[in-house]
């Protein structure tokens, strides 16, 4: 049986992760999370894709280009200004979460407006690398029940 | 050593659960998920309590007595218009995860805006009862690396 | 056969009725309110059951536990505030008037927003105690109907 | 002594009633409905005039000239926008009574502003014809009470 | 001659005084106030009572039955959303005073729009203790002006 | 050589005049508003032609034929709401006033609100009779002018 | 086989065009338009009928007066204001298609809001009389697919 | 007999009046107004006192020093920002009537919102010199009836 | 030991006291309500310097000439447009404190909004005279914990 | 004599048609619409270059790089946040074209906002690939009526 | 041939510099600024003139009295209140450029809109004194230009 | 010793300079300003790069990539839409100053609102050419100042 695959996308800015206000995003580096990510994946037997992109249209590409089987995404500053990526979600229509690190709730009043969050299966935010490695659980948990 | 006792608070109307809007809720009753919670719980060597209650000042007197080491919030209704409950939170000032069934930005306007949001760790939305298991998580996360 | 049985809740507030700023809501005591209401239900051959309560929770318990087949609801105060009561009545989707004694379009600004308006049949206001008498008019017409 | 006489006034593409949006509007022709409001206005003793107008300015016309000792009205598509309307009932000061076929509050959001609510003595809406039925109810009830 | 009587009523989360927020509220427990009140109530030669409430029902109940001269609110979280407590203060129409520890034009947006501020004689925020201390002063005035 | 012909259109419901709430409007009727208004256009050697309207496209139908040097308007509740007003006073380019018997400001907020007073020369509010009779005055002075 | 009847109706003021702000609407007059737009109906082999009013009750009688297959409806200053010609369309449910001359996007911003755009098939604006050629040649397209 | 006193003030920049953007205000000076003004009071038998301030307090000095029988006040920039202004004219209670050279109406949108429209007898706008003259010719009409 | 020193400053139309709008602001004048102030401070051992100034300018420097140790300012109508004396209050750093005689919640929208109140320890207001008396208490109070 | 060159630009996503949302955009795949237009292209005489782009900055490139006669552009999500594409049609001050395939009235409010509608001659939209075809037909008479 | 003379105004509480809440807006004195201004004026061949007040009305004088050449003005508070300093610099239609010490968009919301910046040449904002000092090498080159 | 390296970054559609809108941007080209920036640069002993860029992320890579000592940015259409520069700024915390060369306060609406301003040192805008080289003084002024 084929194993299902997992896309990441980190969004704009990510890769300054850890150097990056780390009073609100924390020391942990990209690289940290995503060692973890493909832990946790490998552990759920799932094939994991990662990518961190500053690129709107780079994010679409993968996006629309539909070979996975669930997406975890933290659209970053995105979040708040893409409805191109809102459009792309809804045009492949594939189970994804948004994810974000930091409690966006907290933060400018522009961060509260998402153009992603009602047109994904859910959101997890404020909760570091934890975020994304609880959607991979969830990730985990809506694969099983549809198979 | 004393276990870590997590509390449980399901606002108002989630008694209803199973029987109110399955298509926006599932069909899930709330001792269905409390099953899972705390199976998960003891899994956990978590001490865990769960309550119900359609009453402000009754999850104001849980919240504010502050005998448990995290707590799983669910405030329903009163995510909206609550400033008592923001208060609670503010007062006690004890980790805390809020979360609900439903992705609430896929419904009417007033249910985007979240007063609770905001003084909490992070917020869990739109995975059914996984948004609840995953608080679990998280608060066993958060524990670990606290003590 | 099982005469309908038609629930009445006369939200905050309502017991000052008589006492309570006259000019607005006229000096017909709740009590006044309530025997006609008996009256008429007599004559309808239904079964009634009225409470006044200034407690939310109160009025969800008794929105929520559905036995009763058509319900005439004065919210009052919580018309504005109460997305819990909003929930209750989606949440067991029962047939529903809401009533006011006053015009509420006459009165300050925040009191033309209902919560409750859009999740019921239909609103009758401004009308004194007709608002109450005429729901139940309209409960008739919409029983005899549906059976 | 003269008989009181109730003036009602169907508001604009009313005529379409039964074939237009019969979801929101139900089946029953405006006929239906004029035939069940004669009937119980001579049952009430009361002389009736029933006229169906897209014309704002015919409407104003019938509501200046007082001929009449009590309004019902339902303004239909003027009731969001026609200050003018509004200004005839402030300028006759007859009482009357506002309804709506349908429950508007489910509507567009531009149908929740009333300019006529706050001029009149009550609304009754969301009940179908039975708007107009009760309304003529609360006439006999007020025009009882005044003399 | 039978001495007035003064009703102080503490809003929901104020007995978490003290421990709450004391950069924002001070360090005096509700204790130390309510001692500081009663002493200087015996010195003007009033009769005081104190409560304090989580319940909004609770409060309702305090403030619609009528056996006192004077009220002292500080309706903490319930200045700001309930409609409920403003009616009670509409419907029993007895001389109040709003008062706030904090100065609540100091914090969140939401803080500084007040339901009850404009159907009570006046407001003192900020001054801590000293915001009821005056309070209980103005009421001396007031009843004093009166008899 | 040809006398200077005044147009004034007086909008709906001001043939109620003198019986529509006198206190705001005066008791003066619109007869007597229009003996002193043709009395004094004779005196200046004008041409005057009044009319009262309560349909818009009547008061369009007047404006948009252009055989008339001067416009004296009082679009009353259509001042508010006309755009179709404005956009044939945009289209015949004549010369206009603007006026109110009374004063627009002083009543509901959406009074506040002229859709026609930016595409006219000027606008005369709030002095009863005295508006009409100023707007001849000015009307006579800026013909003299451009003359 | 009998032909399909396009409507087409000019809102109010349009009989001003070519005299009418020329530089926003051109010069050329409604006569020209109407030559063009009935010599390509008989090259589609179209019956059309075609009118122009300024009164919104006038519109409101043609269009729910349904003996026609298309409509190519200009609302000039009832798109902006007219709730009533909204409901007409609703009720009526035929094709249709919103046509402007001038871009009102570079216009007030009350002529960005159309009553009308969300009711219709689509709309072209901008293009002259070629708004309304192009609506011909949909109204084309549109019921060869259907037929 | 006394003569009646009129006071005329013209705000701040006023004294530009001719140099000052022209094409707004025209090219008459302040010198040139006041002449007209003074023989125009002459001929009606009135006292006039003519003053210009750029100083809202001078400004308000002058109102409230209550030695004159009616007010002409072109409150220029202060119109939009200054309540001192409003106060004071609510505080002295004398007649008066708001002036303004310039169509408002057609400049910047804070100039639509007046402070001190809704505490005046009325408003002439746009006329140029024509405003204040009109102005002399309503305070003769008011003080004539009065007295 | 130096005493300490209070400053009072009433703002803009606070002169026309006792005459002006009596039903809002009392009859008291400015006098009656200074002389109790002198006596009130001369009991607590406090130099006193009280002014009334109509210019803004005139209050900056008070305020900025920093020889005093507590402020008491009722700043009226410049509450609710200064943001000037918001900086001097700002830039000096006293501790003050805002009086109103009225209650300024229960008037016009635009008094709600106090420029002042968040950079002040706090505010009193709609208790007449008393508001400034019980200011003065609360400057004992806190001059004294401070010494 | 040179052929006039059209520009057809396919926003965001657009790549995804017939696919995606088929109950919005249709089943139509852009390769469907693509070859209609060069065939209508051919018979006109026009060159023609289409290109599709999820990547706003290559959008920009195209519609600064001015080698074409007239743009037909379908912004897509950009419509309603590109600035920049919007700055860069004011830069180089094409004759242009907005088409959408949906009725962007009919869906979420966000996309009734475009920052593209006031810098183009027009827009049609809500016809399907009938949107671009009859752009197509615009250009040719805009081009012809140039020439 | 005539020096240039530059004008430099600085606002309301700017005498308070240096003292004034220092970490915003640093600890150089007026004094300390204008010496630096002096200096550089002096080697730019400048006439200068510095005035700093409080007072709105003195500022609208040494505006609208236009005896410079270029105009240097940090209008401190009244940036965001003035209407009149607004209208003197349209008045006068002499060069100026706004400078802020501070970076005004880092600061409460009501500091972010200003009422001078759209009627100036260009703002300087958050550079400390270097805002000033850069703007008078702007009135270098822009004086070099014209003349 | 290093020399300070300045990093310009011109945003897009800057390329068109000189042909773009030239009453708006004036007729310099982007290679006129480039030249005097480094001629300038040269002689403060800088080390200078500049880029144009139409590209989001091109612009990211630029930022985050913190090679250089200072920050010169005229982000053109992204200063209004990019919530990722302004995150890039935040995330790198380079000294940095935002430069507009037209004054972004005279045009549309949506200009005035920067996402860049508060994470910025400074702004400079409106100064043309000017914007830019002044940036490059407070440049050397600031880093002067640092070493």
């Amino acid at each position: 049986m084929k194993k299902n695959k997992i896309l990441v996308i980190h969004g704009p800015n990510l890769h300054l992760l850890g150097a990056r206000e780390p009073d609100i995003y924390g020391k942990a580096t990209l690289r940290d999370i995503d060692k973890e990510l493909k832990a946790k994946a490998k552990k759920n037997d799932f094939t994991i894709e990662i990518i961190q992109s500053n690129s709107e249209s780079e994010i679409l590409e993968k996006i629309t280009n539909t070979a996975y089987d669930f997406l975890i995404i933290n659209p970053a500053a995105y979040t708040h200004t893409s409805v191109a990526i809102r459009d792309a979600l809804l045009g492949v229509d594939k189970p994804a979460i948004e994810v974000h690190l930091s409690n966006i709730y907290k933060r400018e009043d522009f961060r509260k407006k998402s153009l992603i969050s009602d047109v994904v299966l859910g959101v997890i935010s404020g909760l570091g690398k934890g975020s994304y490695l609880l959607a991979l659980d969830a990730a985990r948990d809506f694969l099983n029940k549809k198979s």
